[in-house]
Formats: structure tokens, C-alpha cells, sequence
């Protein structure tokens, strides 16, 4: 059988309890499918500073080096909010470990479940039926690494800069993870880009568009980045796959996300070049009702899915532990985040779910 | 009497028609105070192109040089989407008014009438009684306008640059227009930021926490970019004043816009130091309705509302036209693009609804 290894980085909040579930699921798999996940721990986020000094502890780094993936829990919470930007636990753990692994590619899909369309706060005409939108947001370039970056001068003088960079590879390699996701789904890319203001979205355009010519059964279209603000809450259903540089991609993708309604149900994944990624939930750490059993480990779970998919090769396990969520949910199985006081629901806590779920695959 | 110099730039599309309404709004103005608006008509966007060979031809520039405020209609359409982007009617006339006149301080409501509810694709529970954000944008810094800027070298190894630059003053002088506004209405300001990732974020927020010392009868709050994309969807009435960079202000404006469901009743006021100012409807031009007499002219009649708010000093003139525009949409009136089929409602053109409101004065 294989072997992969698997970096468990739970950190703060709800993590360790949602990370749980999600390793009992890795469990269930190791039982049904011929492969071993072998997984050692390491603290990040605010966990990494209260035990370790810093948000991205050097050990932890090693121990992500030594594995094929990364299952990240999520960081933060007031605890650590009134430290430099630069040392608190989100910024501090999660930029520098896009740019050591070079997770260039992040896939963030926003899904509606059918039965779960009520949680949205758009109208049930806007979606019903659901929606399935798949966000690909480049994510080690642009504004947030791009040098000069700063405040230079003193007092009333200061003047802050940063940069938004991006290179012609950079703009390729992340089109192709686009157009390739696209094959798998509806066939369509929409572009992201603002190239009646910004040069790199000028060089983005073209770039997008030469790409393309190699995908040509995906339907290419470009929008502007204020306009795709607007169309995704007007109409979110016209959208497949949409293609964004890094800052667009952080606004549009949440903006997405929370057109669901469920932000606990969205697992996301970080790619590197090769089969190397780090998969985490879109949702937060939620430190309100951390430790009281209750949080919604699907995300967490459909990111152990992710991980399957795209790190270990396995779409057969991945395809199954989708599945089993999906019939969880056509169960009535309800957290108190989706909990909607329905005929047919079953309000349960984070372990029950999780069981549910094991018992479904 | 008073003389007040207008600029009246009609543009593309729709502009012309809804122009001639809110002209005959100002007619009504006169009629009824001691005032007179001397108004020069001038080409801009793609009537500029057409007809002087550029989006914001020389004589248009000096018209509004001689004017006390700018009247802007709508530009852009399909003809001329194929000129390169500095070419284009919006872009080749919009940042260079806004540059040229320094034009640093956009004002754009988004407002939702109880009345029109139903036009948003947010649920009834989430919009029920109506929301009133003001989102005020820094509008001729940041990434849109700093150097450098552009696209350098050749073939596969070009790489696109553009910056994000903002010094103190520039700062200070956006963050007191919104504590002001704010002063006026909901006294609450919330300041988007990316501070987490951006350097100018940074400075941003020390600024304008600097600056709300000034105001303390105003509440402060901090969103990053990416949570206020989430949180305008999730519950709009937390915001009273939204306070944006340019690149933020773009995006999160839109959005807003979009969730009134009636981007045709939205004004938008972009003021420079002083009392010059130049005063749009947020929607675009419309050009698949153009030229039919059933486009709807309010959001061209509320911007000169705020003209006469804004540049001329006109408070009480400028409420009448805000309670003429209320009464006429209680009394049932609709152009098409608010028409919902409901008992009450009065479906009428251009024409009709202009002169309800006049008669509503
Ligand atoms: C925490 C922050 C630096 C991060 C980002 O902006 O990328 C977060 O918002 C995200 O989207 O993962
Ligand atoms: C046309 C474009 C340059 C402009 C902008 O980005 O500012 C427009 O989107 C706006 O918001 O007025």
C-alpha cells in the first residue's frame, strides 16, 4: 500500500476540535482504501506563539518539509490581535508558508448546497438550485509579496508604498490551473482583472488570452473586477470558474463564500508546482464557540478531501468523502450553523457529524 | 440672485435622455429660488470621440475649467470597447477629470428605498425596512495613479508593475470627509483596510484613527477588505460610512450598489477641495435602452441634487429634490427597470417620471 505523509497543523479556535473529525475520516479511508497516512502534529498561529514564540514556529516549518501535504486547522483570535501585523497569527503563519512551499494556486469553491440555499441571504429565486463556483486565486504573487513594499520618511511626510508585480510565467502557470479546472466542470473561465486601470492587468489579459488557445473547449470571458463585485451577488449562477491575481482573488473569493451562506461547510486548497498543497477551510477560527463540540467540521473534512484529490491522487476516496457529506446533509444532519428549525433536520454536534459522515462513506 | 456655471456632459448612451430630465429638474430649481444655472454643454466619451476625436477633448476640459460644477451623464458602449484602454470613453475621460480637477473625495449611496425592496436579490428578513450606507472613496491616489506604472521588457519575460502609493495628507484629507459626513448622518464610520498584507493599509489606519481624535462624537471601526466584501452581503444596515482607498472603494461601491437591486437611482458626487465637484449617476449607459425614452432619469436628478448639496451650497433645494424623488416612488411611479407588476405601481417612461417629480417639488 502507499504511504503519504501528512503535516497536521490544527492551531487555533475551533481547529483542533473540526481537525479531529477530519482525521477520523483519514481513519475510515486508511480502513477502506490500501494507503497510510502517516501524520505528525505541529503548532501554528496562536498556538505556535504561546508554545513556540511565533506564529510559524521553525519545527513546524521542518515537519511540513518532511511531508507530501498540509491539513491546516485555521489561526487567530483576540488573544493575539494587539500584536504587529506581522507576528499575529493569520499573516504570520499563512504568508510565509505560501512563499517557502510556493502554493501558488489557491482553489476556493463556493458551493450551495441544494438543500442548504435558505442560509444564503440571497433570495431563493437568485439561487435555487444551488450554484457551484470554483475561485482560482493566484496566491504567491501581485501586491502582497511585490517589492518595494513600506512607509518611508517621518511623521507628516510618511508616505506608504507597496507593489504589484506579476510576470508573464506567473500569470501562465496559474491560467493553466484555471483552464484545466474549467475541463473538469462547465467549461468556462471568467478573468478577473482591472485593465481599464492597472498595467498588470493589461499583461494578465493578454496572457489569459494566449492560454486560452490551448483550452479550446473552455469558453473564456474577462470581467472587470468591480463589475464581478456586482454580477456575483446579482447573479452568482452565471458564473463556473473565475480567475483572479491575488488581491482580487482574496476579496472576490469571500465575497463568494459568504453568497453560500455556509462558511463552515468550505474547504479550500494551496498548490504548489508537483503534487505538493496545504488544505485548510475557508472559515475562520471562530474562538466564540470554540471547545464547546459544536463547530461544523465539514469544511475541515472537505479539505481532507481536497488533499486526497489533489496531493494523494486519490479521486475515488475524495469523490466518496464528498458523497458521504452530501448525504449527511440530505439526512437532516445540521451543526447549529445550519441549523434552520426544520421538519427532517437533526440538530447534532461536531462529533456526531463527523460520525454521520464516516458511517456514510 | 445667485449664478451658478454648469458643465453639462451628457456622454454615451442613456446620458443624453436622463441629462434632459435632470436639466428641466434644475429649471424647476430656478423657477422656484432666487437662482440661475448657466449651463455649457460639452462633448465626453464616446461622443467625444466621435465628434472631437478623443474621450475628454480639450474644449470639454476648458468648459469645466470656466464651470462652478460639473454635470456628468454616462459614457462608454460597444462602439468603442475595441480602442485601447486609455482611449476608451470611461477611462479616457473619467481619471483625467478626476486628476485634472482633483476630484479626491467620492460619494457614493447606496441607498434602498422601502418602497423597492423587492429589487434586491438580498432576502426581504435582511433588507426589511430599507439601508443607507455612504461609502466615500479616495479617488485620485493609490494604485490607480502612482508610478511607477507599466509593462517592461519584451516577450516572456515582460512583467506588469503598478502601484499603491498614499502620503499622510492625502490621507487626512479623505478621512475628514467621511468623519463629517458622518457627523450628519449615522455618526458611525467604518474604515476597509488590508493592513494585515498592505503598507499603505497601515498608514491608512493610524491616520484615520489619528484623525477620528478630531471627531469624537463619530464611532470608529476597522474591516478589512476582504470581510467588508462578506459583511456588505451577509448584513448591510451594521454600515453608516464606509471609508475606502481607491482600489477598495471601486470594488466595495459597486458591490453596495448592487445590493439595492436599483443602480438607477443611485447618485454619486466626486468633490475636490474647495466647492468644485463633479456629479454622476453610479449606473452605466445603458446602451441596449438608449434612445427609447425609458431609461430611468433619478439617479441623474439625485446627482444634481447633490450639485446643488455640495458644490452650491443649496441644502434646502437640494432636500426638496431628495422628497420630490421619495413622494413620486410612494405615489407608485416606475420606469421599467423598477417595475415589479404590483398593485399601485404606475409603470411610466422618462418623460413621465421627470415631470412627476417636478410637479412633486
Ligand atoms: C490572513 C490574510 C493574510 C489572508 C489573505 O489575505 O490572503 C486571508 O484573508 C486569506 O484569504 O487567506
Ligand atoms: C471606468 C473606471 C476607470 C472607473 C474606476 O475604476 O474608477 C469606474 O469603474 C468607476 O468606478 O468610476
Amino acid at each position: 500500500g502507499q504511504l503519504f505523509k501528512v503535516a497536521v497543523l490544527p492551531g487555533d479556535g475551533i481547529g483542533p476540535e473540526v481537525m479531529a473529525e477530519a482525521l477520523k475520516v483519514l481513519d475510515a479511508v486508511e480502513k477502506r482504501y490500501d494507503v497510510k497516512f502517516e501524520r505528525t502534529h505541529a503548532n501554528v498561529g496562536g498556538a505556535g506563539i504561546d508554545l513556540e514564540g511565533r506564529a510559524l514556529p521553525e519545527t513546524t516549518v521542518n515537519i511540513c518539509k518532511a511531508a507530501d501535504a498540509i491539513l491546516f486547522g485555521s489561526v487567530g483570535g483576540p488573544k493575539w490581535e494587539t500584536l504587529p501585523p506581522d507576528e499575529q497569527p493569520e499573516r504570520g503563519a499563512l504568508l510565509p508558508l505560501r512563499k517557502i512551499f510556493g502554493l501558488y494556486a489557491n482553489l476556493r469553491p463556493a458551493i450551495i448546497f441544494p438543500s442548504l440555499t435558505s442560509a444564503s441571504s440571497l433570495k431563493e429565486e437568485v439561487i435555487a438550485g444551488g450554484f457551484d463556483i470554483l475561485v482560482i486565486r493566484e496566491l504567491t504573487g501581485g501586491i502582497y509579496f511585490s517589492q518595494p513594499k513600506g512607509i518611508d520618511g517621518a511623521g507628516r511626510d510618511r508616505v506608504g508604498v507597496d507593489t504589484m508585480r506579476y510576470s508573464v510565467p506567473e500569470i501562465e502557470r496559474i491560467a493553466h490551473v484555471a483552464f484545466q479546472a474549467a475541463q473538469k466542470r462547465g467549461k468556462k473561465v471568467c478573468s478577473i482583472d482591472k485593465a481599464n486601470v492597472l498595467s498588470t492587468s493589461v499583461l494578465w489579459r493578454e496572457i489569459v488570452i494566449n492560454i486560452a488557445k490551448e483550452y479550446p473547449d473552455v469558453e473564456l470571458s474577462h470581467m472587470y473586477v468591480d463589475n464581478a463585485a456586482m454580477q456575483l451577488v446579482r447573479w452568482p449562477k452565471q458564473f463556473d470558474v473565475i480567475l483572479c491575481e491575488n488581491m482580487f482573488g482574496d476579496i472576490l473569493s469571500d465575497e463568494a463564500a459568504m453568497l453560500t451562506g455556509s462558511l463552515g461547510m468550505l474547504p479550500s486548497a494551496s498548490l504548489a508546482e508537483g503534487t505538493f498543497g496545504m488544505y485548510e477551510p475557508s472559515g475562520g477560527s471562530a474562538p466564540d464557540i470554540a471547545g464547546q463540540g459544536i463547530a461544523n467540521p465539514i469544511a475541515q473534512i472537505l479539505s481532507a478531501g481536497m488533499m486526497l484529490r489533489y496531493s494523494f491522487g486519490m479521486v475515488e476516496a475524495a469523490d466518496a468523502i464528498d458523497n458521504a457529506v452530501a448525504k449527511v446533509l440530505d439526512q437532516g444532519y445540521r451543526t447549529r450553523d445550519i441549523y434552520q428549525e426544520k421538519a427532517g433536520e437533526k440538530l447534532v454536534n461536531t462529533k456526531e457529524i463527523g460520525d454521520a459522515i464516516i458511517a456514510n462513506l
